[in-house]
């Protein structure tokens, strides 16, 4: 008998990863192409098709596809779009409806956070619990909220957008047009506006004061922490500081089991996870104190994007089986 | 063939009200005892079975008791506990237990404000609606949040704590220990202490300048903002600011259809219920604007409690009934 596999679909702003999945989060074989974000969506999947049949070609006579999950900006579950995504020229466009016209088996779509969540709760480091929240340290911070074992949508399918939260109404421009959001502080890009507003403040010598602003990068910022750098560590300080502040805010809304820090910035490990989790627990309400785990991403680097994709349509199918059985 | 009904059981500090509720929120009969609050559950329990007797006496030719369901400060759902509840010197206790000893029907508990909000769900102002955040305005601040037709409790039953969202982390000290929790701004206490503030910072005239803390109540604040005291308005005018601010962020976790006010300070409907609207709009992330609707709660004032308690019970016999059919 063939080993069942989904397909999971990753959609970057440059390049598309794409790969086989088995039920136990095991890669069995994966690929990528260049998404071409200046092309239309139906561009890239009639361009993805071929190569998806050809790598499913090299794996067909021991593997069997059973469903398709779709990981890619501004994607909405219920109604299967991607919505004007801010790096990709694609307007709305119902991609559901675009992969069904290849494919015979189930498609499933959400945004890149959500399916790192799924993935964390299945593959990762959330396997087998049902409240988590993945927080997603990015170029902005995405967050995929897990209630009683299933993602929550809400009433219009985009909840989860803790990196829009409010830190200071009166603080950092936030691309979003709002001041003070939570992912202006908390992410690759808000470590990098600490640390230049460290440099202003303070007079602490730093090997981050002959790098531009265009130059610098979160792992530059962990490298001259880790070589102790004083204004680097700092910057990690604050930058958990706040992250745990707001954490401590969600965790009052939903009670999750554990925390789990994916993504960029969460590379850095204990020297953001160390404050984090200080100042989250400072911050809980007393109920909650001593209870939540933060943790590390429990997928591998690589391909945990198309791991998180293929999640999601496994996590649809085993919801079918339970409910048939 | 007789109506089924539940009982629903809310204990106060003061008093422990109960009745009999059908399916559609109708509350056939209702009645009180004191709780005596310095004895023990096991006491309240053993006067409230005779009470809760006599007045199914008088239905029980026409009513069938299906379940009972029960509303109390530091009710855990999950282990059917109270757990040191500050009003009750009760300590640990399992009222589930103790309830199962006079009656052979299903027996739920949880707390007030979660018991609120299946209120609202299943007979208020969230009829209907599969995800919903009500925020009782009391004396503290609770809150019930209800994600795809189920209250949320989460990993260790104490989910939906959004009165200690923390607001200003320097900010009022509140009876939880920590600093600037949402509560210490956003209910009956949180405007009166809005009022000393304003009595301190502004020189404006108002009624509010003959009257001491101790005698301040949410209602001559409301009656005072009602007869133009331009005070009292800025009070009410603060309070929902900030409460929309925090709304904001709970939205962005769960993306709600509505938010319902519920509780004394509530009653004050668009007094409070328009600078939260406005407040909540302004800081919303842009894919939630102009969605969220802010609601006055949909259950009558006066057993409003016993309602949500017999709802808590009425949403655990629905779910059953709808997987064994």
């Amino acid at each position: 008998m063939k080993i069942e596999v989904t397909l999971g679909i990753d959609v970057g702003g440059t390049n598309t990863a794409f790969g086989f999945v088995d039920v136990n989060g095991k890669c069995v074989a994966e690929s990528s192409i260049q998404t071409k974000a200046q092309n239309s969506a139906a561009d890239l999947f009639s361009r993805l098709h071929p190569e998806v049949e050809k790598l499913y070609q090299t794996i067909s006579d021991k593997y069997l596809l059973k469903g398709i999950g779709v990981g890619a900006p501004n994607a909405n579950y219920y109604r299967g779009t991607v919505e004007n995504p801010p790096n990709l020229k694609w307007g709305v466009v119902n991609v559901v409806e675009i992969l069904k016209q290849y494919y015979d088996v189930p498609v499933a779509i959400t945004n890149d956070a959500n399916a790192s969540a799924i993935g964390e709760m299945l593959f990762g480091a959330a396997k087998g619990m049902k409240d988590v929240i993945v927080i997603t340290l990015g170029t902005g911070l995405g967050s995929g909220v897990v209630v009683d074992g299933k993602l929550v949508y809400g009433s219009d399918g985009f909840a989860g957008e803790i990196g829009h939260t409010v830190y200071d109404p009166n603080g950092r421009q936030c691309g979003c047009g709002k001041k003070g959001c939570l992912e202006t502080y908390a992410s690759a890009t808000g470590i990098k506006r600490t640390v230049m507003e460290l440099l202003a403040t303070s007079n602490e010598d730093s090997a981050l004061r002959n790098v531009n602003y265009n130059d610098l990068d979160s792992k530059m910022i962990y490298t001259s922490a880790l070589a102790g750098d004083k204004l680097a560590i700092e910057a990690f300080e604050i930058t958990g500081k706040i992250l745990g502040l707001k954490l401590a805010d969600a965790v009052a809304v939903t009670s999750p089991e554990a925390i789990v820090l994916f993504g960029g910035l969460a590379l850095a490990g204990d020297m953001i996870i160390s404050p984090t989790k200080k100042s989250l627990e400072e911050n809980l309400f007393h109920v909650f104190r001593n209870k939540v785990k933060v943790l590390p991403s429990g997928l591998p680097e690589g391909n945990s994007a198309v791991l998180g994709s293929a999640a999601l349509i496994w996590n649809e199918i085993i919801k079918l089986e339970t409910i048939t059985i």
